[in-house]
């Protein structure tokens, strides 16, 4: 059976990614398709719209066979160790390909990107090193002295939100000496970041539908999700009256800035050079989240990076938590979200060749340094609810086998 | 000016505070009446009803002269260390006598029973070490073995709440050499932790009427304060829209509890022999705060303790921070809350002699080991409040100058 895997966050999954789905199935002829998704929390630190449940719920709908986790301290991450969780998950579930969108579309760019990078590694550090001196953001950094080591006639943006992304995940495959073959598909929406629904299309960017969604209800969105994923947030909405965004979070957020020791500050995830002064000093007069970030934002540390280290304080994520991942740089088992009678088929087929092993109770791996995160980003990701919803939410982390579907 | 000091919480300030202090003034000639008051917590490990503003407002209205700030790392703690902060305060502010509320009434058994424990501290260490190693909670046995050293004549009951603090502030006057006289008057109320109140009576303890304001609204602790309270309170509340219950903490509780670490958790204070685990525990079932503090409860731990280690979860107070108080035993300053035109003219002539520095601008002690306690306290105490109030609430902390009422 040939494996084809994909890394998602599907906030939610809509039209774009059925369209990716789909092509990917098509061009790479994949009888397995896998999807690695972000926890509760995606990589632009924000909480997902709805839980990790629900998105399983509508990847399988929309024809994933297999949903794993890709946990929290992998998920909130720059790209570089977000591409290397993700890869190291697909690669111990034996996937023989990995298909990503990108704007560019040419894989074999990106693999040119790569070994220019690993050739002139020496030259692009020092770059990156007097880029970030003079100021510059990392990731704006990282992709201008990428594209220093470019020759002129390189058409390739590394700029591009999903280009970086994919160039990342290129580079994983070759640091981890992986065999599984990357793909590219060129992506089909106008612009990522983006939040003008286009009026006669069917695809808009998962950004624009979130701003929509919250704006203008869900109706508002219906042409540009797939029936099911209409349903699924219908449902959500209803057994939990609310959906998740980061203002909702900003009660806690405050009381824990408001509480938390400067060093017990310093010693949090992302918080560098002398962060935390700014960030206590900024709360103080922040009334929402918006402001709060309006206020800490600077060229340095961009809207995105900032939104990471908001959710690194939520969940209590310190450095010293982070370093097994940065020097591990690989997960440490696949926990299985949801499955399709194919892809249960597929892991039947697979079950003792698997290179890591295979959760489905999470009540063992109680002392698994990459679970302990994941833990405690569940455990902040529900805590925005009322009881006893609360404590049922808090439950379903533990309790919550693979979801299954029918075919 | 003869002032004389006491030892309040005033939450809220009713009729058996008042006379009380009106006893105190007759009983003592006191030219100045001092009272040093807890700040957002009290001693139980609870929120006050109302802040400390609205609380010194009720104090002068009553007929205090000068309302100074027990700080938080002195105020929620138990009865010795308590009482040495409050003494370190009223010495320090020159107060000729300390008169106290308790169940017994006689300060010279209280003398005695001080002085029994001096001349046979090691007897009562070893004896209190014996009872704490068969179950019995600290201040249990701490009674316990003090009441084994007292002939069996004596009446001196130690079991009592208002006699065991009573000890302590004398005991607090021995061993820190002040030249305060202490005094008691009995107490009228029936029973400290009675939840009826009396139906004929006028008096009831603060206890009774917070239930009562809980359960029936304001009208029906109508006849226990003086109508300034009950002015007070309705301005709060029409101000804030909630008094500060235990209850309405419990999410930022259980998010704190279900984010912390086990090994920060017992870093925090008072969180002794394992109870960590127990925490961490009940906390994933417990949908309210009754129901989690009676899931932990044992005969060890007692409610108040509990509640007391709650309170230092959520104010983030750590063993660490506490250090200082504990082998100082001593204030570090005298935050002035509030005066009346008496109050004031103390002040004036003191000014040149206090024993602490004064502080109306708490800007000057950032760097205090105490005023940092207290002021994580005062924001934690406002982290319930919705916004703009919440904002709002946090500058009272550093912009509300001393309150002045005109006699």
């Amino acid at each position: 059976m040939k494996a084809v895997g994909m890394v998602v966050e599907y906030n939610p999954f809509h039209n774009g990614h059925l369209y990716h789905l789909q092509q990917t199935k098509k061009e790479t002829n994949a009888e397995c398709l896998i999807a690695v998704m972000s926890s509760h929390f995606v990589q632009r630190g924000e909480p997902a719209l709805v839980s990790k449940w629900a998105r399983t719920k509508m990847a399988l709908a929309g024809g994933v066979d297999l949903v794993v986790e890709l946990p929290y301290p992998f998920a909130v991450q720059t790209a570089d160790m977000f591409a290397h969780g993700a890869i190291s998950i697909l690669d111990a579930l034996h996937c023989q390909e990995i298909c990503f969108g990108s704007e560019h579309g040419n894989i074999d760019h990106f693999l040119e990107a790569v070994h220019l990078l690993k050739q002139y590694e020496q030259e692009h550090n020092q770059r990156l090193k007097q880029l970030l001196e003079s100021g510059m953001s990392y990731a704006k950094a990282y992709a201008t002295a990428l594209g220093q080591l470019q020759n002129e006639q390189s058409t390739l943006d590394l700029s591009k939100p999903n280009n970086i992304l994919s160039f990342h995940y290129v580079k994983a495959i070759v640091e981890q000496q992986s065999n599984m073959t990357p793909k590219t598909i060129q992506r089909i929406v106008a612009h990522y970041h983006d939040s003008h629904l286009p009026n006669e299309e069917t695809i808009a960017s998962a950004t624009s539908i979130r701003h929509h969604l919250q704006t203008d209800g869900l109706q508002s969105i219906s042409s540009y999700v797939p029936p099911t994923t209409k349903e699924e947030l219908q449902r959500y909405y209803t057994v939990y009256g609310t959906f998740h965004y980061w203002e909702h979070y900003f009660p806690l957020l405050k009381y824990r800035l408001l509480t938390i020791n400067l060093e017990e500050l310093h010693q949090i995830a992302e918080v560098e050079e002398g962060l935390e002064h700014r960030l206590k000093k900024a709360i103080q007069q922040a009334k929402s989240f918006r402001e709060f970030l309006t206020c800490v934002k600077t060229k340095r540390y961009t809207w995105t990076r900032l939104q990471r280290v908001c959710t690194h304080i939520l969940t209590n994520t310190t450095k010293k938590e982070m370093n097994f991942i940065r020097a591990y740089k690989k997960a440490t088992y696949i926990r299985l979200l949801g499955m399709n009678e194919n892809g249960q088929r597929y892991l039947r087929k697979m079950k003792k060749k698997l290179k890591l092993p295979l959760i489905t109770k999470v009540a063992t791996l109680q002392n698994d340094p990459i679970y302990k995160l994941e833990q405690k980003a569940a455990q902040a990701y529900v805590s925005i609810l009322p009881e006893p919803l609360l404590t049922e939410a808090l439950q379903m982390e533990y309790a919550t086998p693979p979801l299954r579907k029918l075919t």
